[in-house]
Parts: structure tokens; C-alpha cells; sequence
């Protein structure tokens, strides 16, 4: 179980690098929650601490799993991810929980926010979950939870779950860093294809049926084929992996086991063909192009000259003395000892 | 007309900056053309002569009329354009078309390519049409078109026309460039308001029902009133202006007159009202952020001991010998000479 104040460091004093990297090693789940919410602070201070610690604690191994799950809204994501990740801690995996969720500053948290939905997974000393940073854009979370990704593993988690909603871009992003993309749909709401974007039925490299339980169950047969129809109208992934459509039901905790079963699968056939490792390596090229980027502009925008120069700057172009153009000439010009 | 080799400027040799600014400043097109061929480029040195050229030439009047122009495929929005402009040239003013299309690298410029479809706008001398520049994310065409605002303004033209098609975020980045969003629809399609996205309908100063000829207007009319409904249920717009549902026909050329009114009762209200000016303020803060950044990484990235640092980062990324954090971290200590 994971509370704040417990484990070796307290809240009271601020913990060393030192304390936080040797903590995440271990596994010490205060210590990497206080990692994490240096990762997503944007104060330079923390920034640089952060960099320190993703720095020494890379893990390179290639050895973690990363399943990336999205759905629309009611699908009953909460209720998976408990029954997925307590049949994972069941079997001795480690697993964190994640979401990249850009909306959770207007919602608070529409997913993840509300812990309660996973009691068990909550109360699992082999389960760590996370909920998405808030107050930040689609970029920053993405890029906040790429290096929570790095920090979780680095802490000895093997399975990262990495939940999404169907919001804006926020598919494309998960997809963009987990192996494995599951989507998650309802049978029985009549039209079963309906309200699908097409670019996330292309992502999925499965599909699951959830609540196929009760009198849901007829009508998730017949989704199932429906999908599996579906699914033969796009060209093959160039992995060589054919989606798999399941069902399931979280509730009876029937069909989970099957899931993992297929991921274990696809794990295997792409880390055999290779094509498990290119993709991390595409990945990764992205991940560090990124960080790099975001590298680049906290050094410039922190800077007290680009400050200055900015603050009056901005007087002028408000007040139409320069144009923006002329404006951010200037500024280069001025800062140009930051870059040379 | 607009001929790429006729004018002062000879396509056999490079004109130099003072030949261009002096170009650009008496109106001639194929100076201003070139211009805007610098400013679309991305080689580091037609980029320091577009900000040389950009710095030179602004014009911080804020005389013009921006007008955005969104519509789905097939609204007709190249036949308005066409009726729009004529109008207006006749009138005495200069009219510059430019087009947001970050689709044109896939599909050859489906809006503005064909500059057939704009028989005599093309051969009218107070117009300029530029079409989207390809191959180039939004971000960049973005970029381009704010540039290309600025030098055909430079260049006095008092009216430029920003059309878009509805793909992605492309209105919402038109709408933060022009002083008026204009949504081009047609009637007599059956259900009115399928379809529309409704971020779209809330930008919209105007919408305007395209085709009311023949058969459709009895159609336009009632799409009009089901329009007007559909607007009140917004709430209203900070500058107080009330989007006014208007139809005409590009083909026979009726209504055209009636839409500049509009366009003109707008431009005096928020003129008078101030809220003209705050909106060009705020959208060249913004303009100026975006530039700016720009700026930093051409900067950046195309330093050589950027490049042979990142080629040999990249390398490593890939092997999995470090990570991309790690890779990050290093780059930026490698080119700590440039940022200081």
C-alpha cells in the first residue's frame, strides 16, 4: 500500500538526490511518488533534480512491458485495470498504473482521480498508481509521463499499464509509448461501430469486449465478430500481428487471464522477430527528441535575460510599437550570449 | 497578374534583401512572391534573410481587414473567393488570398492549387493569390501564413483572405490570425446542423449559406433561420458582437455586397469599441511567442555541434547503451558553449 508519509523518507525534510535514487532501487514506493512529483513540477530547481535522477537510475534493459488502454468514457476502464493488474500481482508481477488524461485539470481527475474505483489494486504492495498530472497540456503530460514510465521501472516495476480516454490526441500519444495498445469497447449499445475513431481501431492491437457478463453476453459474441469483421478491412500491421478481439468481464473477473495470455503472445512473436525492439528504439529516438526540446526551453524561458528581454518586449508589441516579427529578432539579438 | 519572371526581379539572379524590401514596398508581386519563398523555406540562410526582410518591412498600422474563410469540401469556397474578391477589387481595394492547408502535402493543394478555379481573381493585378505552402505541419504552415500576412500587408495589400478547410485544428489556427472568421455552409442538404463541429460554429462571425440559387433557395432560406436558432444558443461574444446568418450565390453573384457590409459594420463596432485593437494585441503576443520559439530552435538545431552531437546521441538511443533522458542530459552539456 502507498501512503505519502510512510516508508524511509518523510514528508517532513526535503530528501537528497541521493536518498530518492537509492529509495527508487530499492523499490520504495515514497520515494519514487516524490520522483514523480519532481517530474512534474515545472519550477527549474526541480527540473534539475529530475534530470539528475532520470540520469542515474536508467534502466535500458528493455525487460518492462508497457500496455497502453483506452475506451470512451463508461466503458468500465477502472473496474479492467483492478481485475487486470490484481490477476498480474496475483501471479508476482510488480505493477504500476499510470494515465495520460490532459483533461484532468477541468475534470479533476476524470480518471485515476478517484483511487477508490481500484480498492484492491489501491491496497497492493505490488501495485503502484498514479494519476495523471494535472494542470498541464497534452505535451507536458506526455512528456511527465514518459520519465514516470522510466522512474516506475527503474523501481522494479515490469508491467506499466498507461490508461487513456479518448480525448483530442491522447490515443496517438499512449500509443506512442507502450508495446501493446488495447482498446477497450461495449457490446449490446445497438450499433457497435458506431462513435469509433478510425485511426484508434488501427492503433488497437486488441480488442476487449468488457462486461460481457449477464445478459450482456449474447450481445458481446455477436460484437466480437462484428470487430473481428471490422478488423479484416485494414491492412496488416507491419509487425506481422494479427489484432486479437476478446471479451471479458471485470466484474466476474472471467476472460482476464486470456488477455494476458494474448499479450504474452504478442510479446513473445515481436521480442523473437525483433520488431518488439525497433519500435522501443523508434521510441525512444522520439522520447529523447522531445525531452530534448523541452530541454532546450527551460534553459531559454528560465533565464533571467530572456525574462527581461521578454517582459519588455511584449509591452511593445501589445502597444504596436514592433511587430512580432521584429520583436523576436530583438530578442534573439539580446539573449545572444545565452546562444552562441 | 501575377507572372513568376515578369517585374523588376529576374529569376536568373538572387536579388539581394535592399532589392526585395524595396519590391515588397511599392507592390511589386514578384518580389513579394520571393519573399514569401524565403519565408517558407527552412534552410538556415533564406531563414535570416526572412527576418532581415520581415524586420524591415513591417507595417504596424493595423489598417488591413484579415478575413478567415472555412468551409467543408465542395461548399465552394474557391467560387466565393472568386465573387469575393472580384467585389472588392472592383471596389478599389487590394486583395491578398492565402490558404491554411497543412493537408497540401497529401493531396497536391487541395485548396488554392488550382488556381484555374479562380479565372479572373488570377488575372485581376490587385489581387495576389498564394497557395498553402507544402510539405509542412500545421505548426509550420502556421508559421508561414503569419509571415505572409505581414508582407503582403507590407506590400498594401489592405484585405487578405485566409481560407482553410476543415481538417484538424486548422480553423482554430486561422481564427487566432484574422480579425473575422466567416463559415462558408450549403443548404438543402437535408439535416442542417449535421456535421458541424461545434467549437466551428462559436468561432464563426458570420455564417453565410453559399449556393442560394435556382432550386436551393427557398432551401437557403430555411437553413438561415434554422442557422439564426442554432446561434442562439451560444452565448454571446465577448466584444458583443451577434454572428449574423446571411446566404448568397458566388455563381450569380448576388449577396456578395451584402457580406462586406457585414464585414465593414464589424470592423467600425470593434474599431470604435476598441476590441479590434486588443484582439491584433493578443494575437501578436502570441504571434511573437510562436515566432520566437521558432527562431530557437533554427537556432538550436542547426548549430553543427548540435548536429554531431545529436547524430552521435541518436546512435546510442538506438543501441539502448543509454537512455533518452540520459541522451538529453548529455546533449545539453555537450552544447553548453551555445547556451549559456
Amino acid at each position: 500500500m502507498f501512503i505519502e508519509n510512510s516508508g524511509n523518507i518523510r514528508k517532513s525534510r526535503k530528501p537528497t538526490s541521493d536518498e530518492l535514487i537509492k529509495g527508487i532501487r530499492s523499490g520504495d514506493q515514497t520515494a519514487l511518488a516524490r520522483a514523480i512529483t519532481l517530474v512534474e513540477s515545472t519550477r527549474p530547481e526541480d527540473r534539475e533534480l529530475a534530470h539528475l535522477i532520470l540520469q542515474r537510475t536508467a534502466d535500458n534493459s528493455r525487460k518492462s512491458v508497457r500496455i497502453g488502454i483506452t475506451g470512451v468514457p463508461g466503458v468500465g476502464k477502472s473496474t479492467f485495470i483492478e481485475a487486470f493488474g490484481g490477476m498480474l500481482t496475483a501471479r508476482g508481477e510488480k505493477v504500476a498504473v499510470l494515465a495520460v488524461d490532459p483533461t484532468s485539470t477541468l475534470s479533476k481527475g476524470s480518471i485515476l482521480g478517484d483511487k477508490t474505483r481500484m480498492v484492491t489494486l489501491v491496497n497492493d504492495p505490488n501495485a503502484y498508481i498514479r494519476p495523471s498530472a494535472s494542470g498541464a497540456n497534452l505535451g507536458g503530460v506526455a512528456r511527465s509521463t514518459r520519465e514516470t514510465i522510466a522512474l516506475c521501472e527503474a523501481a522494479g516495476y515490469g508491467i506499466i499499464l498507461v490508461e487513456t480516454v479518448g480525448v483530442g490526441q491522447s490515443e496517438t500519444t499512449v500509443h506512442g509509448m507502450v508495446d501493446f495498445f488495447l482498446l477497450l469497447k461495449l457490446a449490446g449499445a445497438g450499433d457497435e461501430l458506431q462513435g469509433i475513431k478510425r485511426g484508434i481501431m488501427e492503433m488497437a492491437d486488441s480488442i476487449v469486449i468488457n462486461k460481457a457478463d449477464g445478459e450482456n453476453k449474447a450481445a458481446a459474441k455477436q460484437a466480437m465478430q462484428e470487430f473481428r469483421r471490422a478488423l479484416h478491412l485494414y491492412p496488416p500491421k507491419e509487425n506481422g500481428w494479427t489484432p486479437k478481439v476478446l471479451s471479458c468481464s471485470s466484474l466476474e473477473k472471467e476472460g482476464i487471464e486470456e488477455i494476458w495470455q494474448v499479450i504474452n503472445e504478442y510479446v513473445r512473436d515481436t521480442r523473437a522477430s525483433g520488431s518488439f525492439d525497433r519500435k522501443r528504439e523508434r521510441q525512444n529516438k522520439n522520447w529523447f527528441l522531445t525531452a530534448l526540446e523541452s530541454r532546450l526551453k527551460e534553459h531559454f524561458y528560465n533565464h533571467p535575460r530572456t525574462k527581461k528581454a521578454m517582459n519588455e518586449l511584449l509591452k511593445k508589441v501589445e502597444q504596436g510599437v514592433i511587430s512580432p516579427f521584429q520583436a523576436a529578432n530583438e530578442l534573439m539579438e539580446k539573449v545572444s550570449g545565452i546562444l552562441k
